[in-house]
């Protein structure tokens, strides 16, 4: 290991990160409209607005740096595989599930930190808070369950970041 | 009182009854397809497909005798409200509160039984015994929204019946 | 009619309102995540943003002056049946459905704007604009629907204020 | 190619398919609570039915002969990958979209009608009618939108079963 990064790779990992930012914003917006804490239903539209503007910069410095053209972008298969179970869990989950869904996401857009300046500065802190006020007030079963959804979302996490160093390609 | 009703009444009754079920089994499909304990899954879709004999059952025997054209019909403003909270809560609560939210629909149904034959027979003790499993699980906070649930599912039962009692209708 | 308005029925109408408002923004938030057209997400995002600053000023301002404790309010029958109503269409609807029922709200809520200032400003023209994108690229059966969702919830827009004006309550 | 297949590959693939079926069932049981085409929901909930006894078959039949125990069953990574597509767009998107995601689990499904008798018997056919009629009603847009589904769920379908055949497992 050299240190460098494939240009090829950083572009296609850009592409299909811009891709699954749309509906992880869609999964925000969703769980938003599910929760009935209010304290919540404000982080995830904060989180969910906030999305816009992470994509707006990739799209205005990335996008052009890479002469990417948007229309000719498709989720790759780790890409929907990841956003689907998001999307399927925020629809279909307790609120729980759907929240530990999300959860992968955050820790590893660090690096976005850095140019969406003060939006994401204590969104550890505040996911960290609600999960924990999230867990406190669930059964066993239900508790199991919400593990879960962070243990598969992470998988898919995992799997997004290898496919992209990979730049997996369906093959049909 | 002297225990006779207005054919009107009736009438108005039978065809609310008739738009109300075909929501009422949605809601039951709906539900169906959100939980993950095989046991309740199977006794909503059987339900939910119970649900479609009632329903053709009334159009042959009540819609021609009282001549009803099906065309004509339109839900009620309480039939209305009734059956956008069943599937706004099969939507969007928990399982917990939707199963709660559909309770209330089942004693009143004695008289179609009747006619039904042994499809709804123990459908009361089946959702006896479900709904001591769910509650059994939850935690306070969810076990007061699976009641609030129930509460507010009775009393739009309650204004089904009335409204159609009073055969209101809406006024703009 | 002298031109005054009961005290006590503003203070209803107030309080249903706030409660109506935090399910409307619930409903803005599902849809958003329901669309795929990036500037209808926006939009409605930002509604739904909005919608919590309303709610604020309502709490700051009137709450205080009315001497209303959140913790008594309760949906009214209307007001329930109006918010069900919407949740149910932006949970199963199609797009422009959902759309079409949110769309009753917002011409009434012109005294708000007076508070809320610019936030709200060009909202009834973006309105008119995204309903025409929509309805458009519909088959007469889609557009059909579309018309009867804003039928319906033009219904309950009346519904509501009727009822606060007679503050009707449960009955049971 | 001689024509023998690993019981170990047919083995795993038994068990994914007896996973997957149950979210397909699901997937089933939500779009016909979403629809309100009568025709339509009958279909789509004696599919749901019908699944359960192909899974009740597959349980008595296969999981004796193999002796495999349900509790160490998890869902491969194509396998999930497809569940919660299904999953996604029954639950967001439009009626035909839905529609078209579901299409590709039938015709693979042939070698299941041997034991599961007359139940599946005609379901190309009405598939395939079903098809025309939802087609017929959409704008071009929706129509781009329908096949889109229908491809993706394709691709989905094609990995299933390629990952069945290679056994993929997750990797963390």
């Amino acid at each position: 290991m050299n240190g460098t990064l494939d240009i090829e790779k950083f572009k296609f990992y850009i592409m299909q990160d811009a891709l699954y930012l749309v509906d992880f914003g869609r999964a925000l917006s969703i769980l938003a409209g599910r929760c009935s804490e209010p304290k919540l239903v404000r982080l995830l539209l904060s989180f969910a607005t906030g999305i816009e503007s992470v994509e707006e910069l990739l799209h205005e410095k990335y996008f052009k740096l890479f002469d990417i053209q948007q229309r000719t972008m498709e989720q790759s298969p780790s890409c929907l595989a990841y956003t689907q179970f998001l999307l399927a869990k925020v629809s279909l989950g307790s609120i729980e599930e759907a929240w530990a869904a999300l959860l992968p996401t955050n820790p590893f857009k660090e690096w976005i930190d850095t140019y969406a300046g003060e939006e994401y500065s204590d969104v550890a802190q505040q996911a960290i808070d609600t999960t924990e006020l999230l867990a406190q007030q669930l059964s066993e079963t239900s508790f199991e369950k919400m593990k879960e959804a962070f243990i598969y979302s992470s998988r898919f996490e995992y799997m997004f970041w290898d496919s992209a160093y990979k730049q997996q390609w369906w093959v049909i």
